[in-house]
């Protein structure tokens, strides 16, 4: 395959930039088939889509058509030792999806939310970092200094413990909303805590990644080095959060001018003149690249950009970046999946196995320890519910774990048993929150009959 | 520059991936940012934006900031002898640009609009297609062959004459808009034939791409293959235009079952139960890639499969892809600047002028007597209005001469006057139009008082 990647450059000018466009053109079609195939699949068995697009990856770079996978075929496939330039596409391409789709994310998480939420909710959002990342550093601690030694477990440690981190939210609020039960008690509770959640993800992410940077930087653990790189990554996330946290008043300002004049709408009173949009890209382009630069992971500055946007542009910017995003992510999903290799996985399933078990457990505990213990008023079937909310994993902990991976933090192992968790967490996740909510509300209805 | 692309591909795997993420965003995020930059300008003294993003790509590959242009200080230049991955990659995304945009325009364009177009319009859209066809070939027929002989003056000729072709209706349409003249005869008569007009165009850039990429594959003009070739573009036309014609048919067997039901909305009625959005993505996609694959350009698939979806999914497709427009289109424009080669521009000068005269002749000849011909009702004042309204030329002919350039078909110079010629029709049609309106129905209102 790489022959063909050669004799493209021997080509002239011209034909070389015709081919590539037809070539990429070729590509895109077939792994957004692919992808929207397996997305239907899945949501037509009432499974995520997302979970499809994975599932499509993974065949693409796993399944043998005669001699060759289909990424080999299409020459996308991930050659460290011989690039592609369609792979390179193609990686350009997923990873602008990441990009917007974590703007996306932190367009949906307001400071002025993180005012609201209660001392429950940030309890369980707290604890619910706490355990899973000490249970995931313990795993991989016991995995690689007792039974499979590896020198650098403390790297591989740190990684799949932040990878065990954050919540996927979107999983659970679906299922609350499909079951009409957002107005519960429970249910504002998980939506606070994801939103606490979402923004120590981050900072984990941007501890971890500056810890693991520097160590590889230095061939081993500099503290001294280690130390200003989490110092800049918390100095580069705080200032951010702070000029989020000034957001709301500039609005509040808004708001005010538009009552004096009366007709003048809020949005035109803007005072940069500009749309929000190009505003919107622009930041998000250039933090994501300010955070790469700083040692940081992309999407940690794109996700702080979402934030600055949330509370002044969020309706302005949505259906823009819905755009964009339905074109762009289901690259990124099939991206994951390509990466996940099928060919040694029977070797790590019960690591894989103690993993899911793990990040069940933690969060479980963090949200069930989190209510029962912060507030006497609610009782073991809510902490119930909510531990089993906010045990769904999603692309945030893939993101994580795919940033190990391409920094050479984690293993092609540890990377495929991180996808396995957040797709298992997601797929089990649903039916038995359904359940236990029928569990508490039923048995309560039946209990005032 | 080209050091820095060797460097990078003799880097470890994950820092090359790392590396290149950056440097694709640090890149992305200047060209946004000045692309934005003169777009504001431009949009600040009443032209167009688009032109200001023009311009940003010709600063960017002409203006020497000490020995470097930002191009070549960016590594997205264009040297045909060592392309680097980074214009690659940038080159791909411009060329998305281009093909949604095109996905975008074919979208307003239906066919149901075409059969209301009266024979006045379509009088105007035949002679503005004939009219600056013929100028064009005749400008380098004469330029070619008497003054700087070329021995492929036939296919640049051809080239030049299909640039000149397609009528940018988006200027035009934005000035009645803002005059309030929409509902007038002659914006009427505007609209209508700008329909016929950019499936004409469309037909023109298929046909002289195929005779052009037979001649030089044949390194002749060998008249059977040259036959073959407009056949093989004529029968993929025709058969997606007749696919469109059918498609109305479908809608109102929609709106039939949706009566009977009386819930259901239309939406949900679409056979396929997919979402319009994917399989609209895959068929611009897969268009796109068979229109490049039999020879054809790209955006001649973009454009057809825009139309297929125009009268049935436009209302949920088009916020999708305005926001997927919002973040590719600008690279594209900047694109098309950056080709755009200032060095020689002096000597070319002439060549320029008479190329813009002719191309607003060839127009404003067509609209004026396409009017005053067939409709005895419709005076010279009316005449100069469409014939204006017809004349300022965009991004089609722009695109012609881009893929006449990456094909060897055209020169850079000429590339270059045809970018110029878009950008001053664009320019000097919106006051004049303006003008000419004021004259004949200002003239009314004085006479009829």
């Amino acid at each position: 395959m790489d022959d063909l990647g050669n004799a493209l450059f021997d080509l002239t000018a011209p034909l070389f930039e015709m081919q590539l466009m037809g070539t990429v053109l070729f590509q895109l079609f077939i792994i957004f088939f692919l992808a929207r195939l397996f997305a239907e699949i899945f949501i037509k068995f009432g499974m995520l889509g997302q979970v499809g697009e994975i599932v499509a990856g993974i065949l693409i770079a796993n399944l043998f058509i005669g001699d060759f996978t289909i990424a080999a075929g299409l020459d996308i496939a991930w050659d460290p030792d011989h690039p592609s330039v369609y792979h390179e596409i193609f990686e350009v391409i997923a990873n602008l999806g990441v990009i917007f789709l974590l703007f996306a994310v932190g367009m949906e998480t307001r400071i002025c939310d993180l005012r609201a939420v209660g001392k429950t909710a940030a309890w369980v959002a707290i604890l619910g970092v706490i355990f899973p990342f000490i249970l995931g550093f313990g795993l991989v601690f016991a995995y690689e200094v007792y039974f499979v030694p590896h020198d650098d477990w403390f790297i591989h440690a740190l990684f799949m413990a932040a990878a065990m981190v954050a919540t996927c939210i979107g999983i659970t609020a679906r299922v609350l909303t499909e079951m009409g039960v957002m107005d519960t008690i429970e249910s504002r509770i998980i939506v606070g805590a994801a939103v606490v959640d979402d923004i120590m993800a981050m900072i984990v992410l941007a501890v971890v990644v500056g810890i693991s940077g520097a160590a590889m930087a230095g061939g081993g653990l500099d503290l001294a080095s280690i130390g200003l790189t989490i110092l800049i990554a918390l100095i580069f996330v705080a200032s951010i959060l702070l000029l989020c946290a000034g957001m709301p008043k500039i609005k509040e300002r808004q708001i005010c001018r538009m009552t004096e004049k009366g007709i003048r709408c809020q949005e035109r009173d803007w005072p940069l003149k500009l749309e929000p949009f190009p505003l919107a890209m622009l930041t998000c382009l250039g933090l994501s690249a300010v955070a790469l630069s700083l040692g940081l992971a992309a999407i940690i500055g794109a996700f702080l950009a979402g934030m600055l946007f949330a509370e002044f542009a969020h309706d302005r910017l949505e259906s823009k970046f819905k755009g964009i995003n339905a074109f762009l992510v289901p690259f990124f999903f099939v991206y994951v999946g390509m990466r996940v290799e099928m060919a040694g996985f029977v070797d790590i399933i019960p690591f894989a196995i103690a993993t899911i078990v793990l990040a069940i457990v933690g969060k479980y505990a963090a949200g069930y320890l989190g209510v029962t213990m912060t507030d006497k008023s609610l009782g073991k079937k809510s902490g119930d519910i909510v531990g089993i909310g906010m045990s769904p994993r999603g692309e945030v902990g893939i993101i994580v774990a795919a940033i190990g991976l391409t920094a050479g933090a984690i293993s092609r192992d540890m990377y495929t048993v991180v996808v396995f968790m957040s797709i298992i967490t997601a797929l089990i996740a649903p039916p038995w929150l359904a359940k236990s909510f029928k569990k508490k509300y039923l048995d309560d209805v039946t209990e005032g009959q």
